[in-house]
């Protein structure tokens, strides 16, 4: 395991203490969230009971593997707590962007249906203003003219492409604009900006919806809560 | 031809004659946007010059076989005008319902991208208020929590079904909720308030969009201006 590893397993381990008997759990995606899932799925064996909803397809290969038992919203349209992975988190905010794995909607979902979002990052993730290109998930049919409404707004937008060069296809069947801004001075109002756009399915700004982050170092798990 | 009928194709020949030489035109979808469709093939025919751009799989059939040109966002990401139906039109505003249909998304795309957005309706779908359910394009994934954040709304959203009994499948692959506020008193901040909800895609409510409406009747086409 190398020391990067070895830090995601610290931060995943100490998230997945914090789940209870009973919860309804939603499994991120990820490098990380794959720890995670396989963490939980130890407890699960060793006699915890709880549910979970994940937020991809490989997320939810991963839980049926191991043997995480699984729900939907139809049964439990409330989730206790979300844990979940991020590509970059804002100092004291803790705002985030997601969606580098390509699983921002459905995670976005199942976060907006949680009553705790708990993140698990490295130290390398954290910044004082968050600077990304904001994956933004969009309809296929007009991404051309849905990209030049974004260019509008100050950002670049580049179409994701597969390993073999066709546009990447997201869960939902859609396509995402990795969308550079720059630094972002106020996250917020540009998320509001871009769900404003016709032909935007959802953004990788999530905006005051992380309750805490666990924080990996060479040290150890640190936890930063929203400020 | 019923008399219906007859007042469709009214509105549809009245709505081709402001196509000019040289045009990008936005089709619709729907029966009264078929006529529009076959008649407006019936210029290409005769020599006019214009490429067309297609909201839905079925329109976009009905142009290739009645040989209109088309072409698409990346070769002509404006459209200088849309030929469309609609469900309902509010009186004064012109504020639209669309969706019945299932294909509001593409429409909305397609409007938004045009300079000019033409409506053709009979007079029994001109209303005071708009009242109808509006139709929500919805994420399949967790569709049952965003049915939730609708109801908080003040609305009852039904999941579309097709005639199988299966959850009704837009071009884009998500569903449809059909969402029954009453008579709507301020239907931009419905619009903005549904767009808020993560997992609503788009929806039916067309607010400011409509520059005029060819309403037929047994007298006649008249068409109302936006005022």
């Amino acid at each position: 395991m190398t020391e990067q590893d070895r830090q995601k397993a610290a931060a995943a381990a100490a998230a997945v203490a914090e789940v209870r008997p009973g919860m309804v759990v939603g499994l991120g995606t990820g490098s990380t969230a794959a720890f995670m899932i396989d963490l939980l799925a130890e407890r699960v064996r060793a006699g915890l009971s709880i549910l979970a909803i994940p937020t991809s397809e490989r997320s939810d290969a991963q839980a049926r593997r191991t043997g995480i038992p699984l729900t939907d919203f139809a049964a439990h349209p409330e989730i206790d707590i979300t844990i979940d992975g991020a590509d970059q988190v804002e100092l004291g905010t803790l705002n985030l962007i997601k969606g580098m794995g390509g699983a921002l909607l459905r995670e976005k979902i199942v976060a907006d249906a949680s009553k705790r979002l708990l993140i698990m990052a490295d130290a390398t993730k954290l910044a004082d203003r968050l600077a990304l290109p904001v994956p933004v998930e969009v309809v296929r049919f007009g991404w051309e003219a849905t990209a030049r409404k974004i260019a509008r707004l100050g950002g670049h937008a580049a179409l994701r492409r597969d390993a073999a060069g066709a546009p990447y296809a997201t869960d939902g069947g859609n396509a995402i604009l990795d969308c550079d801004f720059g630094a972002i001075a106020d996250p917020a109002s540009l998320e509001r900006a871009l769900r404003e756009i016709v032909g935007v399915v959802e953004t990788g700004l999530f905006i005051g919806r992380a309750d805490a982050v666990l924080v990996a170092g060479p040290d150890g798990v640190r936890r930063l809560e929203r400020t």
